[in-house]
């Protein structure tokens, strides 16, 4: 069966205008090669694969540099370990799209893969720092079905993580010698203050009103979600740019293409939050709904006027909160409203404007390619 | 009347060797010039409000690039405004410890302080980061009187006002054109990954027990207090000497000075947490005793052997805590111990030590001297 998240990334690629869904390769499909290569284009999946196999000898070499204990909390983050440390019983880690872009950007930069590693791996750690100190703001018990770090080990423990990765990010990268470190320290140091000033916006939205002046309105939400997803997705592709020796121009188009992809990849982590398979998401049907996050297809949705928007936002203003019945109503209005086109719609547009900003400027072919099918698996699938 | 930690503080200076007791000037007088100026040398308090007053302007400035909310928690926190942003009623900052050393050795290095403002304004930022996290992960509710931040704002926001101070430092550090910004963060970084390593050992000390071979030896508590509280200490004199061209020997000197500086505060912090006066310290007398804290005075008196020794041992594992009367036996017992005078003896060892660290290098006499100024005044009273 096809789930209703699959059939709403569909319509993501189906919306894209003709120009780029000619450029992009089917998630997932080998695809006949082009004239600028001679070996079949590679899958996401293998893309992703070797991106990781790249970068996981560094990575890991920086995990082992922290203090024991908050070692094993990022080790656990990462989906390495369980708690005391023992090799992790599954698979938990994330598909490791930061550390991707940045080899993938370096490589479009006609430079090896290896010159963006100390970039790729500052942006996994950020990445791995956000996700560990959003889950404890936001009070998130699960991620990947396993236990939150501040579940597992206790809020101030979670806390020290956090501080952990987010100095040896820069640690990292400051360390790492070569013409560029300045410039990228400078940048991922930028893209600390947005990632906090997108954070910060995200927690305050929970406290506005759903209708009124007050409300978060649409644009509201794709600035937030340009700070807080679009920035390191935009630092991540920059600094494989600027480490492999791109020009100024070409950096910039990767830090652009970057940020489209992460309000891209944001909303369409919205529709799952509402329609997304839980066997997937890890999440309970309708989650976000219940827990009455301000998520694009809400906003976008009573953003309209009429009599459906306003039954919608009486049920999310109920001071009982929603339960089963009332969760399905609130997701069939949503979409009734239009929310799920709008954002099916959003996240097509957004991209378009990363792959438009991936043309702008001259890349390698090969690199450019997977870049791309990364582009199109990222919006089909979930992080 | 003299506090119990004035005397202490005393025998600090006391114990000082006569070669640095007379370069010493004393605490908060006005002495008279040597040859090397015509000026009288300045007070301690004199020369933090003049580095202070330096430094405000990018500090502030720095802080105004926050996210309001963020912004608003850091400026708590800093001392300068209440909880909504009304001015501070009160005087709640620190004494700018950090950012005075580096403005102070950057005019070792003959350079104008101004040069190492950038510096300042990262160090001190790092510290007020540093504070409001370890506040949150210690559970301590008040600081210099006032609720903490995580206590007056809540957790999460607590954990984001955090990451919002410290990105910003990097942020501010990384921004600053010149010479040495590179040398600079790679220093600062570094600097980052050992105070999340001091506070690990510190988080860690708290489950470990009093006495046996698992105890906490006092060597591990100084390399814990050197990472913990000299790090910064030694990167703010560092960066100090960096950004005003000092070269490396005199560098590595300043950073030398500054952690040895910081053991030697953090001991003589561990005396006010017994014997301090409540008025000044604004904790509870033997507050550190009943929280049971492994302060160095504790650990010094558990070293030795003896019946004493037992006997305090006996009232630390007490299952019930210690009341009034087992705080004061505590105390009494931990001075009986030895564990007072080793304190102080600890103080004044690492104190000779970093004037030794400043006298192995060629530093600017005026500077030198009000660095010794500060040292001793940094000895002598609460921060």
């Amino acid at each position: 069966m096809t789930s209703p998240v699959t059939a709403s990334a569909g319509t993501v690629r189906d919306a894209a205008p003709a120009g780029s869904a000619r450029k992009a390769a089917p998630a997932g499909d080998v695809t006949p090669s082009d004239s600028a290569s001679s070996e079949p284009s590679a899958t996401a999946p293998g893309i992703l694969a070797r991106c990781r196999d790249l970068v996981r000898p560094s990575l890991s070499a920086a995990v082992g540099r922290l203090h024991p204990w908050p070692g094993e909390m990022a080790a656990y983050s990462l989906g390495w370990c369980e708690v005391g440390g023992t090799p992790a019983d599954g698979s938990f880690e994330g598909k490791g799209v930061r550390q991707a872009l940045a080899v993938l950007c370096a490589e479009a930069a006609e430079a090896p893969g290896e010159s963006a590693v100390a970039g790729a791996v500052a942006v996994e750690l950020i990445h791995t720092f956000s996700l560990l100190h959003d889950d404890i703001m936001d009070g998130d018990g699960t991620r990947r079905q396993r236990q939150t770090v501040w579940k597992a080990y206790g809020t101030g423990p979670a806390v020290l993580a956090g501080d952990a990765l987010f100095a040896l990010a820069v640690q990292t990268l400051a360390e790492t010698p070569g013409p560029h470190t300045a410039a990228a320290v400078g940048r991922l140091s930028g893209t600390l203050g947005g990632l906090v000033h997108g954070q910060a916006e995200d927690l305050l939205f929970a406290a506005r009103p759903w209708t009124g002046p007050e409300a978060v309105r649409p644009d509201e939400y794709r600035a937030m979600a340009e700070l807080k997803t679009g920035t390191l997705l935009g630092c991540a592709a920059a600094l494989g740019g600027l480490l492999g020796g791109a020009p100024a121009r070409t950096v910039a188009a990767l830090d652009r293409a970057g940020r489209h992809l992460g309000v891209a990849f944001q909303v369409i982590d919205d529709l799952l939050g509402i329609w997304g398979d839980p066997a997937v998401t890890g999440k309970p049907v309708h989650s976000d709904l219940r827990q009455r996050k301000k998520t694009y297809p809400v906003l976008a949705a009573l953003a309209g006027d009429g009599r459906r928007a306003g039954e919608l936002a009486g049920l999310l203003n109920s001071p009982l909160g929603l339960d089963d019945a009332g969760a399905v109503r609130a997701a069939a209005l949503v979409e009734a409203c239009g929310g799920r086109t709008a954002t099916v719609a959003e996240a097509g547009h957004h991209l378009d404007a990363a792959r438009a900003c991936l043309r702008s400027v001259p890349l390698a072919p090969r690199a450019a390619r997977e870049i791309d099918v990364l582009l199109g698996f990222l919006l089909h699938r979930r992080l």
